[in-house]
């Protein structure tokens, strides 16, 4: 605890390491020492070996919310650095040093590349136009695109606002991070697990074509019809969840970048943002372009709202899917049994053999949570005011969080669970013959 | 209440008067008096003046949850209409005898029309696959039919079961309806509605191009834009709206029919299923097809989830609109009074000349409710098992529930606010010579 | 359409027989003639036959949003009539005139009663205080009691404003009748239903408690208990569901009356709040008190989004019980088979004696309603604005929806299901011992 | 990548150190090596410098979602330290030996101080029981002990099952740490942070009880109340909050330990399940008392519905707070104005001097997050079959995360905003005068 004072009272009164950074970091800020830095409020002591500025300090101050684990979604973070390094290339169009400018681009893109990760502190429970992490980014590629020409950290011989932020604003960068991150999570993460998850199904549907067995409708006996049959409706439901969140997709490539402030471009430069779309495209090899209207694409988040829709379609049909795999593999011998699951770990202690569908459960929850998830960002799509919706992270992190669990979960219980997913024939024999 | 016991005894034990139906209405019954209907359970007392048949008077007697204005919507109504007047036609292809068939078609013509409503007494919280409502339909159609060639109620000369519902089970006439009737209220109201206040925000955006103010971020003055532009926004967020919803047609346009009760199409015809969609195709001027996989247009409803994503996402769209008009429009004298708002009644008996945003506030509480009825239907949606969601007529009423009031509301909202805003200049340039 | 286009030249421009109101409707209209009422916004035609006066009849125009179906629910109704009853009375112990004040209980008793309920044409989604309503209410009490007296409908002998709304406001009306709604509807139907259900599952827990079966756990065979203890579950379920929503009435009871517009109960009487409540309270022999904070009462309707809460968690519950019931009842000779649930009506013409568990889907549906009903008013509680929430109808419709739906469904559930809910001893005997 | 290959190939050819685990972490897995755990699945390679066992490592290769941030919230890892002490104590009072049992309180002990967070790796979406959870800390109480008795790690000298988890079962231990967990945070974290912003209120309340301004209602100008009526509003809403969550703990404080597997209690000994409740109500101050009812216990989670329903209320409330303090404080020039908010950091680097509302701004879109995980919550709660409810750990997470980030930024608007508010009495003064 005394060190904790120690570092309190060096830091300017407030406690930074209240239970979310651990005591043994505290430590080490304290061995290591601090540096001083500055923004327009004053100086503030910044821990010596982290690359982030003033601004990232105070907020961290500022907004003790939710520890560690409520960063800003590693996604955010990257997108910011694919933006200010397309910034810096476009600015140099427009007369940034170019020495600079490269400096800048180097940085970035340690920052797209993920490599300075821990410079970047900050929660989403933040102000609510993102400034923060924004500041963040350009204080962490500043100070270390200075450091790249030489230079020390905190000196601003590459100025956060003057060099890494030329241009933009605040309001019209983080929307553009959203958008970044958001299409390219959903194009590298999401479908690619749900067309693996489809291709295992369409396996198993191709798999299981010839074996009939009992329907059920309202849970009771009814006509029959082939377990492939069966496994084709999963199928179809995965196959148009691909397509549904692919619909989304063209107002989620439009790029707010270039509005500035309000959306009118203020203190940009004319044909700024068709050009920094254009770099965002290429560096990203997605169809980014420039937004039509800038103005909703500050002041509303419908495209989140609309993609979020798409995953709350998909968690819908996946709560579905796991539901029926798990009741068609319920038993072994007092239920259904028609499918044999994969046994991945020991059941229960006091039942040995006893195998449960752990992934249809792990798939549930995440379903559950997706649909949570969208009810919060549709209210936060929904509370917008004026020129800006000032719950920008919050919707941003829902939504990543939804994609994350649902591109993973899908690919967990495809490879854990459906691969291996075996038809009991004589159960699904014994059972259509009892019916009739 | 005496009349209520006697009618009680008659009706075979069960109140159906309970206050959802008016004593009134009892006593036309108890005055006209009933007739005897059967069905597999034996005879039931049905009041003489009313075309449904045991099925419908078992489940009036089963399911007494909400009352009246619990009936299922008007629209699945008229759809059970559309899809029994084409299913005679197809069924007359293949073999149907021609004068049945075309009293069937013609009766259904006006249950099409909406002219039986009142014969149609069920509540949505009924049977999960719709079947009483299909029965009710097919009940209803045959009595009519019947009529129409001249014989009575009730004995069955056109058979519900034989004749209307050939080659259709329940479980693909219900879904099927489902989608005709959501893809008909959105193309012939909500689409219109919406184009509606498209255009006059459009024109708004025109007029007010050269109007200069104060822009607002995190509800703080901000750098200055026109309201022609503030205007722009909203006109972007209706205009994808609309691109949103139409997004989703696709999915909505797949029909069940010839699914018959697991999606194997047992006791249907070999090609039922594409005949019938082309006859609701022409019947409708909609391009309905038949569903690409019945199992998955039976077991689940996506489609249904699906469109709810986008009307959820209109919801939050317009939300952000109406605050913000109603924030501009705050005042007379000490908020912002930037707009002045249409007046439309009077607005306070303590404060005379008061004007309040009623509009606006109509608006936002039919978005709130669409936003609910989202996760209602997500959650029915979500918790189908095996070959038959049992959640249908309650997906049915929530997206039509939404699409009925979204529709009105946009309507009412534009043609009492929206069309009558004019901007408050001098209000306007004052406040933005304060700000500099 | 002729009467139609007379009509609305009659009523002064806009349609009122849209789609909502029947055409026979408008020919009585039109027939029996129109009245002139008034208010501060000059002349207005006024069906002959209706009580309602100038303001009602604007905001018939003026909203017409979702139909028939969408009128204030009839709770709503009836407690303006406690409410104006109580008023008059409180009001003669203040001044107004005895032989007006006991006209104005008389006729606000008919309210009460819900013998004028075709006098309330108005819908939820009109201005989010509930003004319309509350001068609905005003003019047709104020209307009626000078019937009573002798006096002509629209002469204003007993005026609405000066009379029946003496010493109140919209605003502390509106959300007054809400709290007396809710209340009365939890107490008189919500919870007696919830009783008799837990009295059924409570007797099946009895009758099943020597029934030895196989225990699931994640769907799959576990260790055994008997049929009465997993009864005993569902029972402490509903047990806590009803002591769940008791614990909301205390902040339920504190009623608004005395606030007036903006809580600071400007324009009434000293001590008028807390002889309202009184009143109220012996009239409903329910313990109203006034509200503790009226800015609170006004501004916010947290008791409501607490109170849903509570009708949230039921949801839950019971849609847990439904949903074991009908898996405990799937079969009957493919799936589980151990309950056998009663026979309500046909199930399936394709499969003759399939039962299905049609209570358990009406049950599970309305839950699924529940659930959504609570995001909306959720949404529509947190968006309240300075002095006075305008989400108010909105607020109290679906608190009323749910409130109405789960008891009704809770009380069908329990009548036609649970009551003859039969163990299959055999079938759980057989899968006991196959199990071991 | 090399040397995840390597891992790979050593840890039985699943991936772990997939991009939650950073590559440093791997590497030191590689240089300290690993040892043999075994579980009845068989042997599998578990990193030496890990307490975690064979059941805890399957978990972790079997359920690669969401990444590092996911991991079990640490207030249920402290719950199972606390849980597992007790139990070690009471099994000592049925015979387990007393020298293991001591270190087994010891271990425990270390565990509900935190001081084994690392040893803890597993994610929230896992088996829906929470069972590897359970094992987790079984397997690593089990090391700790042993190594305290100077035992080596994996040799089971203190075994996971036959010590460790003693009369106890997965399904009563998990929902038994969930209600520590979340009776605890409610407690310690979330009452104090909401009475400390009712008392920074209340504080407002009474300062401000002079300052007349004009009242808004429908956002339109009305009569005047004073700003310490307004903020009494404010105060009464958070003091109602405190109440709502404190109604839910009686339930909360129900466990269900001693039910074992299905609620029967089958191999655990009679008065266990009282016994474990004092020692846990001794161990936390807190009236833990034994489950009335242990099926409904393990079969749903409705204590953490109405928990969260609780939290969802209080997220509205402050919702509505937070955005009428941001526009009160709209401005300063263009807005409102009326109060003057604490400037925490720099604004608009195009405007000088312009202060956000950042706090209020946290504040909501935490609210938003509540609101959504209420609904996440409510799926997972609805969706128990049988003799378990297998969302748990979704349920747990969800409630904690709720907890937590409306305690933290409750206590972070009150210290950065609430506290420091000032009016601004000139312009109250002004509008004021303006309005009449």
């Amino acid at each position: 605890m005394a060190m904790v004072q120690a570092y309190r009272r060096i830091s300017g009164g407030s406690v930074v390491c209240a239970d979310s950074l651990r005591l043994t970091t505290c430590w080490r800020y304290f061995s290591t020492g601090f540096r001083e830095e500055r923004d327009t409020f004053g100086p503030i002591q910044v821990p010596s070996d982290k690359l982030w500025g003033a601004q990232t300090q105070r907020s961290l101050q500022n907004f003790e919310i939710g520890g560690d684990r409520e960063r800003m979604p590693e996604p955010i973070i990257r997108s910011f650095g694919i933006l200010k390094k397309c910034a810096a290339k476009v600015n140099m169009e427009y007369g940034l040093d170019p020495s600079i400018g490269k400096a800048i681009m180097e940085a970035a893109q340690e920052v797209a590349e993920g490599k300075l990760n821990d410079h970047f502190p900050l929660v989403v429970w933040q102000t609510g136009s993102g400034t923060q992490s924004n500041m963040n980014a350009n204080e962490v590629i500043a100070n270390r695109a200075a450091e790249i020409l030489g230079h020390k950290r905190g000196d601003k011989f590459v100025h956060p606002n003057d060099h890494v932020n030329r241009s933009q604003s605040s309001n019209d960068t983080f929307p553009t991070v959203m958008h970044i991150a958001a299409a390219t999570e959903i194009n590298s993460r999401l479908i690619p697990k749900l067309k693996q998850l489809h291709t295992s199904l369409q396996a198993k549907t191709n798999e299981f074509s010839d074996i009939v067995k009992i329907g059920r409708t309202h849970t009771q006996d009814a006509t029959p019809l082939t377990l492939g049959q069966e496994f084709s409706g999963y199928t179809t439901q995965v196959k148009y969840g691909i397509d549904r969140v692919i619909c989304t997709l063209p107002r989620m490539y439009q790029l707010a970048q270039g509005g500035t402030a309000v959306g009118t471009g203020l203190n940009t430069k004319k044909g700024f943002d068709v050009k920094i779309a254009a770099a965002v495209a290429d560096e990203t090899r997605l169809p980014f372009v420039t937004a039509e209207n800038k103005f909703e694409a500050l002041a509303a988040h419908d495209a989140f709202v609309e993609a979020s829709g798409a995953l709350n379609t998909i968690a819908a049909s996946l709560m579905k899917i796991a539901n029926d795999i798990r009741f068609l593999g319920s038993g072994p011998r007092c239920s259904l049994g028609e499918l044999i699951l994969p046994e991945n770990e020991p059941g229960s202690s006091i039942m040995p053999g006893k195998v449960n569908p752990t992934q249809c459960e792990a798939l549930t929850m995440v379903c559950a949570q997706a649909i949570g998830n969208h009810v919060a960002l549709t209210v936060g799509g929904s509370n917008g005011h004026f020129e800006l919706n000032v719950f920008k992270p919050m919707i941003a992190s829902s939504l990543l969080h939804s994609i994350r669990l649902l591109a993973d979960a899908s690919a967990s219980f495809e490879k854990n669970c459906v691969r291996g997913i075996q038809a009991n024939k004589d159960r699904i024999s014994k059972l259509l013959h009892e019916a009739s």
